[in-house]
């Protein structure tokens, strides 16, 4: 007999047992499993560039410069058309990106792996706020920076973390962030710091000079999501480590390119359940307003999915002031989702709720049953390829991908 | 006609308005005002080594073999009561240090302006946790590690902050750090590693070679309390902005020796009030237990009386899991120190009460008609010298040195 408690006990044990170790940082078509040379990954479901949004499209054409594939728009393009480069989902291949999270064959990716399941995730480098290729643009100087990042900073973070037998525990690191006003997912102020402060004396030894060292220090510490892509891929290891338990009604993905939104649930495979992506209700940068924002996009919804960001909200009063409402609209975000997850997490804590775990993996039955949605922390894309960054602030995806996911979990368990 | 109200204000506008920078680290006789060669400063009010508590008494024989001065403790002790050292409160010489607070003249200290009004602050450098001077340990390893500090650390922060024009701005970290949970008095973790993350780059610039930046990086990174001293200097400054106007029936010191504990009020001058120093509540680390706690220490207390510390405990709900009590005390710590405050802090917000302003600036005449004192978080230090930290906790100041000042004061202004 189907006992789907005890199928999504496993999932959760999984899940919170997951320890997440970020080991090193390589060239992606390297260590990324079955990535191809002429492949772009992508954050969210699986997309043409016929429905690709703005913002996807625009990082999509700064990764075929990047990789030197093509000279501009127009000839990436016909490439990505013409089928000479691949798409296909960071989630495919064990891979999360924020925002747009294109990934190309050349650009280095964190390795992160869980060590009690033995998996790996894998996510490429955050590059800081504003006018960046993850939010679509694709200009020389947000190219320079990426070649900085690729040439100088990679090399740099991948020889300090060799010097480290342990790696970096990712799981201890957002369990501490926790406590330090951070959610995981939009505010990482603590995480990043603390993630600097870490590696702070392994980059002075192993930097080729003090300049190198004095410049990656000043970039890892000035941008306060410097730890966002680490945790995505920690988030991505513990999610994955759930994944495939039969019977299981957790969702283990939840995922956006700008177009659709997609969840994926633990005893249900590989299959995608989608909608529409929402528009996210938040705060401007000034100069723009809600009319420039794109649908919500980037696998960052792997901090929900593991048990933070939107989930842990009520640890992170001070977020308000970067997507908009209250302290109290932040603690109520958090017991929210207590009506729609199995579990509180064991490593993640929240001081302002008596040291209670987080809400930890949804249960689709108990979002249908309740008509609760997740909640999402985002950040907002403009609209068109090669703007950037405009806002953040809050959405919640479809309810019928969950009902479709019910039904087709129905028509797979519990009918014939 | 005196106008209390008014000159309070002026006292808490110059309070709030102070900009503390931290500017350089320097040898302590060369910098501090009329420090002699001679001279040992401490904490809290004035005290002769015959009440010095057994704390107070490690920490002066440590600094006298330091200095070398004395082999040991009986040498040191026969150069103190023979009046060849000197003792003298930091606080008589613009100075603040943390549990005892021993300064000697060979000692480095951090150097900090307030350009609002151009007073300067002092501080010793922060040893980290355990057996430490500060705690009246004096073995041969506490004394290693003091003389790497000296020796090493501290040219490397002068050399490092002699790159950055501006310093590094105390308030402003201050601020950030309150937002992610930090009191800044006994929880500085997120300060602290703001703290290393500010100074990263420079320090890697100014290092003679990459093995002593890694060093002064892991140093500074490991210990949660490296920013407290800095932090203290800043709060000295910024209270020491505010002594001396006259009518002003605002604290502007409180301080404990290990014996006594004095305040001192904002239109009262020099004097100090002085009664019996607490005896801490709090948690002890393994092995130790209230009976071994020796009655509260420290400078550590111009937190308090800045603004911060046991008064913005509501930002720093996880402080509880080493001071003792619940996120919901913590809480109400803050909301009580608002009855006795004359101001909320335009620079210092609490997010968890919708960004609501640290309760700052004690009147003593709340304190007497309430019978509310201010609270203190504090580090628990052994009754015996040589031994070092047993725990961390809570404590209040005697309502009488509140009752004697009021009474001053009324004799001052009010009567005659």
């Amino acid at each position: 007999m189907l006992n789907i408690e005890q199928a999504n006990q496993v999932v959760l044990g999984r899940m919170m047992g997951a320890r997440p170790i970020l080991r090193t940082v390589a060239r992606a078509a390297d260590v990324i499993p079955a990535m191809g040379e002429r492949m772009l990954l992508h954050a969210g479901p699986p997309i043409t560039w016929e429905r690709a949004s703005g913002p996807l499209r625009g990082a999509i054409v700064g990764a075929c410069i990047f990789e030197g594939w093509a000279a501009d728009a127009s000839a990436a393009q016909a490439l990505v058309t013409a089928g000479e480069v691949t798409l296909a989902p960071c989630h495919h291949h064990a891979a999360v990106g924020p925002m747009a999270g294109v990934t190309s064959p050349s650009m280095k990716v964190y390795v992160v792996e869980n060590v009690t399941h033995g998996n790996k995730a894998f996510s490429n480098l955050n590059e800081g706020y504003g006018k960046v290729l993850r939010y679509g643009a694709y200009s020389d100087d947000v190219l320079a920076r990426l070649r900085w990042m690729n040439d100088t900073m990679a090399p740099l973070l991948a020889d300090a973390l060799a010097l480290s037998e342990e790696g970096l525990d990712i799981r201890a690191l957002l369990a501490e962030s926790l406590h330090m006003g951070d959610e995981g997912h939009n505010r990482n102020k603590a995480g990043s710091i603390l993630y600097t402060t870490r590696l702070a004396p392994l980059i002075a030894r192993a930097a080729p000079d003090a300049e190198t060292a004095a410049a990656v220090l000043k970039f890892l510490g000035d941008n306060a999501l410097s730890v966002l892509n680490p945790v995505m891929a920690a988030c991505k290891a513990m999610a994955d480590a759930g994944h495939g338990v039969e019977g299981s009604t957790i969702m283990t993905t939840m995922a956006r390119n700008g177009t659709d939104l997609g969840i994926r649930i633990s005893g249900l495979g590989d299959r995608w359940f989608t909608g529409p992506a929402g528009q996210p209700d938040g705060l401007y940068f000034p100069g723009f307003t809600a009319a420039d924002a794109n649908r919500d996009i980037g696998d960052s919804t792997i901090t929900e999915t593991a048990g933070i960001g939107a989930f842990a909200m009520a640890a992170a009063p001070a977020i308000v002031t970067f997507i908009s409402g209250t302290p109290q609209d932040a603690m109520n975000a958090t017991l929210e989702m207590y009506e729609i997850t199995a579990a509180e997490h064991t490593a993640f804590t929240i001081p302002a709720l008596g040291f209670r775990g987080t809400p930890t993996g949804v249960d689709i039955r108990k979002v249908v049953e309740l008509g609760i949605t997740p909640r999402i922390n985002t950040g907002i894309a403009h609209r068109e390829a090669g703007v950037g960054q405009v806002g953040a602030g809050l959405t919640r995806p479809p309810l019928s991908v969950f009902e479709d996911a019910l039904l087709a979990y129905a028509e797979r368990y519990l009918e014939g």
